[in-house]
């Protein structure tokens, strides 16, 4: 199907409801759903919104296009948790049917204030000539979910800004209200992080674009998230265009993060020791991470897994991508960032099966056969030794997710997704690598839900995430030595069922 | 807001899609809404359908109208489950979309049949005199979800039923296939189930009516179902318009079971020993129960929570009704049918929490303060005592779901529902109430989801289940003892978190 700008654009209220039934079913019959992650009724999910703490729940929230997974008219849909783990849909929260928003209610964050959950959004507009305006907009949610949008924008794009202008994260701090924005900037056309300062929600000061690097951000930054870890400012930023000589990355955008020293609010500077950005995940497909501190000062990220202008093979079902997990942040005695799962990931554990290879010299081992399409499992590999794991395989193991593994003198982990079923994203490669401490024990908690995988590698100091789409009678999960040693090790397999 | 008859059957193409996605949001926001029991994503559900076990996992249906708490052009929508507790919703499954179902696709059964779920419905249509034709149509499910029709009706109504004739439950017996349906005799206007049989699912036979009583079934038969359970045929079905001197009930509609000791398919007769039908449930809202032999013989049902010509209180949010947990059933040495939780229900339990009262003479005392609004409470209560339970319950006990107790002499168990919250249904009383063997402990096994309570008495030999819809502030769980004596009885709590 051609998707006209027409028919992307066309108000919800155009489209019938059979076919919104129809498309909902599909998504909902899809062999490639995911089973404990976040994923949308139909049509296409993107960036996490308003994820944050509000009447004894958990809140996020989605973009969402219903109508098939393409770019559409924007959408937010609600989502509710008692525990970051179990959430409850509670559908569409906040449409594009003002004249503040008329072509999108794009990304944006929440926080509470006086009792209500304030939402903070980009209106996108485009004119008769189809150029692009980018409000700020308010709107508040209360403890019913009622949605009430405020009658005017809170923040028009200053004349420093093209109209790439977007994503406004909204924090209290101290006795202000600050406003950091994704941003190109008119004269570089290079990406910035705008921020905006106001006592009253009403009248707002423009700081200026954050200092956090000497270096230029790519073209354009999206979802600037900003979050305090051992009162530490974390920056958490997509710089879409980034040179790959400031810091590497392989997929088409990159989701990054710089850890400061302090931040200067006032002053828009966060002062740093981090010479580059890291990338925040080291697979294939988070993109908008969203984070936040909640009430107890900890730090939670959500990502959407999937990428801008990328096709995915459940496209063809009309619908595509998912969330990740959530994920707590902390920071090492290094300053790295560590992403953890909550607690509650462990609730989903069903009947723990323990898993070890013994002498699989140059053959296979079957680690666990018939095994779940959604599982975790640990494994702690000990050093000096190398492999491959292979999940969700089939027999002969010519299909399978490779886990290529070496805790030798040259250590590292390699994903490869090239055999695990339909190829996608080709132009970006299949294979992800991180490098490893030499002669050290590798630990890895993985995460596989149907068409998801999730690697934190050594209590989260690393994490990769990537989508996968094999046949669903591949459900081995084997060992493959690659060494003339000996490979030995243990670990635990959860079966995890539908949430 | 007035249903005209043109907006009732208005196709779903032409409603459009904003309205649905508003009334999926309105639904998943209700403060009525379950925590544990399949409800409607928006608008009516009825009754449960094509209930069967079919690749590896238990499939159920309901009748659906998507656009409000009305009953208009009717769908099924699909659910799955690996356990019978936690379903997935599939949606909508089969539509009224042919010359064959114009105006509904009404209620059914399922079997599997050549690798596929067959499924049998009801399809209904109206003349351009608005008189209704009631066709017996075939379906088959594959093991993607994909529906397809047949592509003409299996059975036509025969001469000597009115246009009343519904809801057939396709069962393979022996060499041959077997059809039972709802009906009304077009000479005595009476309840009947019409019996059909056939070799190839082509070819059908008339078999009559099945001899199953002497007495006239009310008006019309509607969703009869048959089982097995231990060699014996059990018959469950709604006698409308029953006259209460053959069997007594409350509810504006019975449903209602009677054990047979022989079936002669063939001569359509079930030979009883029971001189009238029994209740089902003793509660307020059951009906439409479907009933099936799983291929290991068990045999499961599950309820429409919901009675047909009421209103209840979610009507005004565009929702209503819900399904009953799945029951396994049983026949006790007299040959009473008995009705228990499913195994998996007892995974739902959080947590565990001793409950006792002590001395409440005349007084009340907290069983479990702030409770959630989901639970499971077991009890057991000595023999002769007397008191009332109060659940969901504010501080004053003046708003709750009130159970009165008495294990004496005359021992009983009344359930009050006149103080739980909006009163409704007011015409069939307030009270439910079932008489108890003289002097015997009495075991109580209560589930409470939000809006919906059931209450297994004694091992399941009875069952009352009920809505109401109280504040959410209602949070209490207490004892108010009525007689002079001490009140003693413990039992355990188990808070039940959303599925």
């Amino acid at each position: 199907m051609e998707w006209t700008r027409e028919q992307r654009y066309l108000p919800y209220n155009k489209w019938d409801a059979e076919t919104l039934l129809k498309l909902q079913a599909q998504a909902d019959n899809s062999s490639y759903q995911l089973n404990y992650h976040i994923r949308p009724s139909s049509g296409l999910l993107n960036d996490p919104n308003g994820f944050s703490y509000y009447n004894n729940h958990w809140h996020v929230f989605y973009q969402s296009y219903p109508f098939g997974a393409v770019h559409g008219l924007k959408s937010w849909v609600h989502l509710e948790s008692c525990d970051l783990v179990h959430w409850q849909n509670k559908g569409l929260a906040l449409g594009a049917d003002t004249k503040y928003d008329s072509h999108g209610a794009y990304s944006g964050s929440a926080t509470v204030i006086d009792d209500k959950l304030f939402l903070m959004y980009t209106g996108n507009v485009r004119d008769q000539n189809w150029q692009r305006i980018s409000y700020q907009n308010g709107a508040t949610m209360d403890k019913n979910g009622i949605v009430t949008k405020l009658a005017a924008p809170l923040i028009y794009a200053p004349a420093h800004v093209t109209e790439h202008f977007r994503d406004p994260q909204l924090l209290k701090h101290r006795d202000a209200y600050y406003v950091l924005l994704g941003a190109q900037d008119k004269t570089t056309l290079s990406g910035k992080v705008a921020v905006f300062k106001s006592k009253d929600l009403k009248n707002w000061e423009d700081l200026g674009y954050l200092d956090f690097s000497p270096e230029t951000m790519g073209y354009m930054i999206e979802c600037p998230n900003l979050v305090f870890i051992d009162d530490k400012p974390v920056l958490i930023f997509c710089p879409q265009g980034l040179d790959k000589n400031v810091a590497n990355y392989d997929n088409i955008y990159p989701n990054m993060y710089v850890v400061g020293n302090k931040l200067k609010f006032d002053a828009a500077r966060m002062e740093t020791k981090q010479t580059a950005p890291i990338n925040l995940d080291d697979g294939f497909d988070v993109y908008a991470t969203q984070a936040f501190n909640a009430p107890d000062g900890k730090a939670y990220a959500i990502s959407w897994v999937g990428l801008p202008d990328m096709t995915y093979p459940t496209d063809e079902e009309g619908w595509a991508n998912c969330f990740s997990q959530v994920k707590e942040l902390s920071l090492d005695e290094q300053n790295r960032l560590v992403q953890r799962p909550v607690p509650a990931m462990a609730d989903l554990r069903q009947a723990g099966q323990v898993v070890k290879a013994e002498k699989a010299i140059n053959g296979r081992q079957i680690l666990v056969d018939n095994a779940s399409r959604s599982y975790e499992l640990k494994l702690t590999i000990p050093k000096g030794q190398a492999g491959t794991l292979h999940l969700v395989a089939n027999q002969d193991l010519s299909e399978s997710l490779q886990l290529k593994f070496a805790t030798g003198d040259a250590a590292q982990l390699v994903v490869d997704r090239a055999h695990s079923g339909i190829q996608f994203a080709s132009d970006y490669g299949f294979t992800r690598q991180i490098d490893l401490t030499a002669n050290e024990d590798l630990e890895l908690d993985i995460f596989v839900d149907n068409s998801l995988f999730e690697i934190f590698v050594n209590g989260g100091l690393k994490v990769l995430t990537g989508r996968f789409f094999g046949s669903q009678a591949n459900n081995q999960i084997a060992i493959q030595g690659t060494t003339k040693e000996e490979l030995a090790f243990r670990g635990t397999y959860w079966r995890i069922d539908h949430i």
